[in-house]
């Protein structure tokens, strides 16, 4: 540490709590780091920020937009202090946010839920990302600009989602009108915890993109909106309007008050808000064309920039500036990943397996993957659709469902718990291969989240997709990409790129596929394949089918079981 | 009881024991009964029958022809103990037996394994039906008589078992031809106890048809037989000759040796041999058109008679005589039923269910079935193919494999259990329809066997064929058959159908198909008839790739171990 150093904090607000990271702005470093839960963490079931504790319908996430300005007050201070610095030389602070989450706010910013007179409304709170009660409304948007040929569906793989923007504000005007009438303005967290901080407004050029539908320097247009709602025709022009800051941009300065709370100094540069998954990539300095980064975790999100502009099929956005400013920001997804995992370990594996780890001390992860990894490509004689939680890129489709084919009395756990695995490599692979035939080659994958600690798991997506894999090095991500972009925001550095250069750090290569399994596993892409397209384009519909089948079944079931008692237990994820 | 009463002994030769059960002649009441164990049980991996010990190939499986003995000395005079009755009121002995299960004898029946010279030669014990050592030899019989266009095969539809006689006697035959030379009979087990109780050698008509490939008259002619082998054209003239029995035919009487063995009266009829799945029909009194008898057990094998000759596409066989003399005797199967709960039992079921199991001192199938009767037909949402150990009928291949489709991330264990039980109900609806379509109308179904206990399984079936379904009275089915047949052979009464009508039993219409629920269930099984159709038909080979790509992995990861250490674990049955 020299004299001259300086330092800029990252502070990534998750879906539980918030972290801050102090990083050195020279090299990245990162020097002193501190959580803090958020008091309410997720209301789900009910209003436990207000007195009435009023009951939620099902499918409702709110937060308490006070529980986020704790992070601040809290995991800020702690940070610095952990990191030993002194907080003069502090030059920038930049968050990232889960994203689409979305706070109804009056003209200076005051949440509507901090109003006494609607503290028990749940359209007043944070309508937190996976708040899937919209969904209604997502259908009708799609819907509608099907019909209409909107030329910004395609830019979205066709398919906008119940939690973003239009769908949560669509949803507020139908159900809440007195909400949405005294609502000046609908903000996403990512501004507004920005706005909290340097006092100015703007909405950042990644969720604008990718969460707030806007294309070509526009929204979609008030006719669109009237023809989703008569009287919804001002939702752009009245709520969502405003400035757009670019990815590194400064959007204010600490306020007296912020710096009160943070200990930091007043009038250091603050960023432009920002996404988790999208900031991850400067933090890796993975910020090239062809260097697609996977944040692997309960799904995967994939996140790569290039100069050109494609029409991806089946990917969830296509954003100018949405990751870098100046290059295209494209994301994909796969919706279960480590939650398929998750579901089979705790559903699928027998007494005697989990014994044998807990008495070995290691996960049944960790013991599924040592019994799993003996077997020669192949050798369980299964292949698997990972489509547990639906299918977002490229199928875009959340009707579809899993399959495990190839049984027989000989298969075990571990042989399954394989199958899975390779089946969201293979996942992975489909994505790839349609970012490279639409023109977005992709030569490195680039992996963050926490399934990079499963070698195993990454030897075996570099050897099904034939690429180079390599590893973030920061358990951090997110919260070091935040500070990489404060440091550009303070002027440390003149871009994200460079920026990134100095500050992101991956292990180059820390996999290399193998050719003889690239080849193996290539007989049991084909068949993946196969049976993607057949189960995924329609050939057969039998997973829908099936979905109807079953929602029919629980109705007519629910509408008997009205009349006599008791009631059957009803699926969770149909209640 | 009155003083006129007369009694018989039926004796079922099972896989692992003997089980004796005296009978009533009016009535078919059971008096008593006695169980012996094999000292030597099943020999799958030494020849513990002799000194030597001699280690055993992969998929090989012996018995001791004594062993059988045993049960006559053992459990008759103790099951007529038990019965309280007078031996001198016994009038006949029958016996079933596991099929094909072949013993190499001299010309007066003895076994070639109690000769001193041959006792360390595996060659010379009895081959359990289990024995599956010979499928290279059942594969070059299958593809020679396709070739050759040989118009027996469809009596078996279309495919010839490595377990049945041919491939036995040819495996013995191209592996030990010294003991194919001393070898004066190729016996079936079923014949050969009727011959040490009766003192004659007779060919019952049920194994003659269903495992000796005898059809119109006439086993596979020389010509064929050169065909397989050029030394081995005389196998049927040299070792299978003899004459052939109808079943319920006395084909001898109580020798005084076996006399002195059972401690029945010298002299009393003796009946033709069968198999313990046919012979199980008249226990049901189920011997009309129609009436098909479905064994459940870890498979199902289903039986039927008509009076007409139909070639049902994929049935395992069609005998004439061979359940009732004078009528067709028509099987099928399902190579996988009890067998595929089980594994999903074992391998498939967390911790906490089969604790919660263990807490109410239930099994685990009782637990899972009383949580997946509580959902709405259709309410899991899932399709399965029940082809975890092959499909025998309708598809006759053993290639196929097991499918789940449908999973979500709320999938629970119940879930797929009810789905694999739906999936053999739909399996056996397909063989009925198969039946039906070619001229041989299921109008009940009759059940025997261990999974009738399972109430929801049983209604289920009733549910999805839309049949009624009766279940036998016996828990000792084949037993209680045996001794029908033993009360024919005796003369008292005059045919099997007239002893079945006053000694068979069952529940008729125990179970009735709900309407509804027959609707609700024809849904999913337009799904399942989809994809059996789909992958078992050929429009998508996926099983046999991956089952080839299975072996081939583990070939060459063998090649590269046998060359380093340690070696991989191979599957038990790929070993």
């Amino acid at each position: 540490m020299t004299d001259q150093d300086t330092y800029t904090i990252g502070v990534d607000f998750g879906t539980l709590s918030g972290r801050a990271v102090v990083v050195r702005t020279r090299d990245g470093a990162e020097l002193g780091s501190a959580e803090h839960p958020y008091a309410h963490a997720v209301m789900d079931r009910n209003l436990t920020a207000s007195p009435a504790r009023t009951e939620l319908p099902p499918e409702w996430a709110l937060q308490v937009p006070g529980d986020y300005v704790e992070v601040l007050r809290t995991a800020v201070p702690r940070a610095v202090e952990a990191a030993g610095i002194d907080p003069a030389q502090v030059v920038g602070i930049a968050t990232d946010f889960t994203a689409c989450t979305m706070i109804p706010v009056t003209t200076d910013g005051t949440p509507l839920c901090e109003l006494e007179q609607f503290a028990d409304r749940p359209h007043a709170y944070v309508k937190l990302w996976k708040h899937h009660a919209a969904q209604p409304h997502a259908d009708r948007i799609n819907e509608i600009a099907r019909e209409r040929g909107e030329a910004w569906l395609p830019r979205y793989g066709g398919l906008i989602s119940s939690e973003w923007q239009f769908a949560k504000g669509l949803q507020l005007f139908e159900e809440d009108r007195e909400i949405y009438d005294a609502m000046d303005r609908w903000v996403e967290a990512a501004d507004w915890i920005v706005w909290q901080l340097g006092g100015s407004y703007a909405r950042n050029a990644c969720t604008v993109g990718y969460k707030g539908i806007h294309q070509d320097g526009a929204h979609p247009d008030e006719d669109f909106l009237t023809a989703l709602n008569p009287d919804f025709g001002g939702f752009v022009r009245d709520k969502l309007d405003a400035p757009i800051a670019q990815l590194g941009d400064a959007v204010g300065h600490l306020t007296a008050e912020a710096a009160a709370w943070t200990g930091l100094p007043e009038g250091i540069a603050v960023a432009a808000g920002n996404v988790d998954a999208h900031v991850t990539l400067p933090a890796a300095n993975a910020v090239g064309n062809g260097q697609m980064t996977l944040i692997m975790g309960t799904s995967t999100c994939h996140v790569v920039t290039s100069d050109q502009l494609h029409e991806v099929p089946g990917m969830c956005g296509v954003v100018d500036g949405g990751v870098i400013a100046g290059t295209y920001g494209y994301e994909a997804g796969q919706s279960g990943v480590g939650d398929i995992f998750g579901w089979f370990v705790s559903t699928g594996v027998p007494a005697e397996y989990t014994a044998e780890a807990e008495r070995r001390g290691i996960s049944t992860h960790a013991y599924l993957t040592e019994l799993a990894e003996r077997q020669p490509i192949g050798g369980h004689g299964l292949v698997a659709l990972d489509w547990h939680n639906g299918n977002r890129s490229v199928l875009v489709d959340t009707e579809l469902s899993g399959v495990i084919l190839g049984q027989t009395l000989a298969t075990r756990p571990e042989d399954i718990y394989r199958a899975l695995l390779e089946s969201t490599a293979f996942g992975t692979r489909t994505i790839i291969e349609a970012f490279t035939s639409s023109g977005v080659p992709i030569t490195e994958l680039v992996v963050a989240g926490g399934l990079l600690k499963n070698a195993f798991l990454m030897q075996m997506y570099a050897d099904v997709t034939g690429l180079p894999l390599s590893t973030i090095t920061s358990t951090q991500g997110p919260a070091v990409g935040s500070a990489i972009h404060a440091a550009v925001a303070a002027g440390v550095y003149p871009d994200v790129r460079a920026a990134a250069a100095a500050m992101g750090h991956r292990v180059v290569g820390a996999y290399q596929p193998n050719a003889a399994a690239t080849a193996a596993y290539d007989r049991l892409f084909a068949e993946y394949t196969r049976l993607h397209d057949y189960f995924g384009r329609g050939e057969n519909d039998v997973m829908k089918r099936l979905k109807t089948i079953r929602r029919e079944a629980w109705e007519a079931s629910n509408a008997v079981e009205a009349e006599a008692a008791p009631a059957l237990t009803v699926p969770e994820d149909l209640s």
